[in-house]
């Protein structure tokens, strides 16, 4: 089955202590797109500018994205500048160049709307909204958010939960949101605004699974090295959202389980380079290597 | 098997959001035995004032502690005030009153040198090199340290690091030790240091176990509400080392996996009272019922 993604597409520019890079593809729709693609065929729904290079199309065509719901636009692409520090736990945004995002007005191609699974990535609520109601009643939507726009769209975002599946976020966002210092009771207050289940993600830690009768706690993967982890969290959605889409069925508590550690994987992944590199250059086997390697990590009898 | 467990024994004061308790029992041996004591007996080393409580002596005989080891001293007991704040991770000690301490040289009664688990709680390296001298060569040595030691006494802690077999500590506290921000790279500096495993305690994620070739990630209980987090890390201790002494044999990684669950198990029930409260009233029957909810928990297929 299909997974669409929704998101923004970006040109971002990343320092790091050993390095700096630009012009990079980023953007929370690429991330997680191309990360679903090892698991479902994946369908794209962004909006770029005509300064976007060729070549980070091809690197989605390359995963067999379809990229047919990007829309190209006069002005210029979204752009995110910014900097990790010695902790890289620890960033500093330098600059957002909101752009063609400013007008964007998410329309779904025909061929797009059987979409199985619906990731809506970070963006605002309004755009995720725009797409909730273009998809069919019976799509599996997730959405992930952010500070901004708990801050700056509260009302919207309360609305996107009361269509969604499955809610995304990470524990400073959640704790943000539902104006608590407890991880858990935050999990349990979203859970009450109309999501089915709740993920939120504790970075280097992992992630917890909420449901309202049960939890999961999901580790993640050990990484000595991390060489840039933007889109980490887009890549742990678009993990998570191929795995639901390759079941071919309404997902039960176990099946959330193991797409938690599907997104962790590919999360941890994708930490490992700057932007999409080493996501793009992933195997079947890497995948399913490191899942068994997650597995060794966590159980015990 | 038994399990020595020396350290501190204390008198907390201790401040949270919902309430104030004087004159508990505190202190990383009074937790780490009690924690312990549910799986193994145990035996005591410490030092407390002239001025310390008789009940809390008989809350330790309750359990069937020996406390042959508790040398009582003329002058006063170890003093420590603490406050936790509405985000009950942040913590500010108020006073610390070292006392009897100061001139603490902890001597093993004959019948305490055959434990077969020593647990070294946190207290000066000093005292802890004392302890390590005096048992048998064959004992499993697990020692606990925190930041003030890596700062003030780093050339005694190294020593210590080279005579033990578990070393235990949190995750600021090991970056702190290892200069690094990384934690994974922290972990395996530290096992370069002389212990064959180190666990990392990661608050309210749970903890790491590293070794040379093998990786542990146990997630925490889920707890919404925390009464009081005092001594959570030291009840890790305990349970951990009272389950190495219960298998009587040397332990396997998997052992060492289970003692990190039963660890992480008894930290939490200690954070749902001050002092030892919750701790002491403990079954078999709750043990065993949050190590499976742990499991249940933790576990995909």
């Amino acid at each position: 089955m299909n997974v669409l993604v929704a998101g923004t597409v970006a040109l971002d520019n990343v320092k790091t202590p050993s390095a700096y890079r630009e012009d990079l593809m980023g953007g929370s729709a690429a991330y997680a797109a191309i990360a679903a693609s090892f698991f479902s065929p994946v369908r794209l729904v962004s909006i770029v500018g005509k300064d976007f290079p060729e070549q980070h199309i091809e690197t989605l065509k390359a995963r067999d994205i379809c990229t047919d719901g990007i829309e190209v636009s006069d002005g210029e692409s979204f752009r995110w500048s910014g900097e990790y520090h010695e902790d890289m736990n620890d960033r500093t945004t330098h600059s957002v160049a909101i752009n063609v995002l400013e007008a964007f007005d998410p329309k779904l191609p025909d061929h797009y709307l059987d979409s199985a699974v619906i990731v809506l990535g970070n963006m605002s609520p309004k755009n995720q909204l725009d797409v909730i109601g273009q998809v069919a009643d019976e799509s599996y939507i997730i959405a992930d958010t952010m500070d901004i726009w708990i801050q700056a769209a509260h009302a919207e975002l309360i609305e996107v939960l009361s269509k969604v599946d499955l809610l995304v976020l990470n524990d400073s966002e959640a704790k943000l949101f539902m104006e608590t210092n407890n991880i858990i009771v935050a999990g349990k207050k979203l859970l009450g605004m109309g999501p089915k289940h709740v993920v939120i993600k504790t970075g280097e830690h992992g992630a917890l699974l909420f449901g309202n009768e049960e939890f999961f706690r999901c580790g993640a993967y050990p990484l000595e090295v991390v060489e840039d982890p933007t889109g980490a969290g887009d890549c742990f959605l678009g993990g998570f959202a191929g795995h639901l889409a390759s079941l071919k069925r309404a997902p039960e508590f176990a099946d959330l389980r193991r797409a938690c550690i599907h997104g962790t994987v590919m999360a941890s992944f994708n930490c490992q380079s700057f932007s999409t590199e080493r996501l793009s250059a992933l195997t079947e086997a890497d995948i399913n290597g490191r899942f068994e390697e997650v597995k060794g990590f966590t159980h015990f009898d």
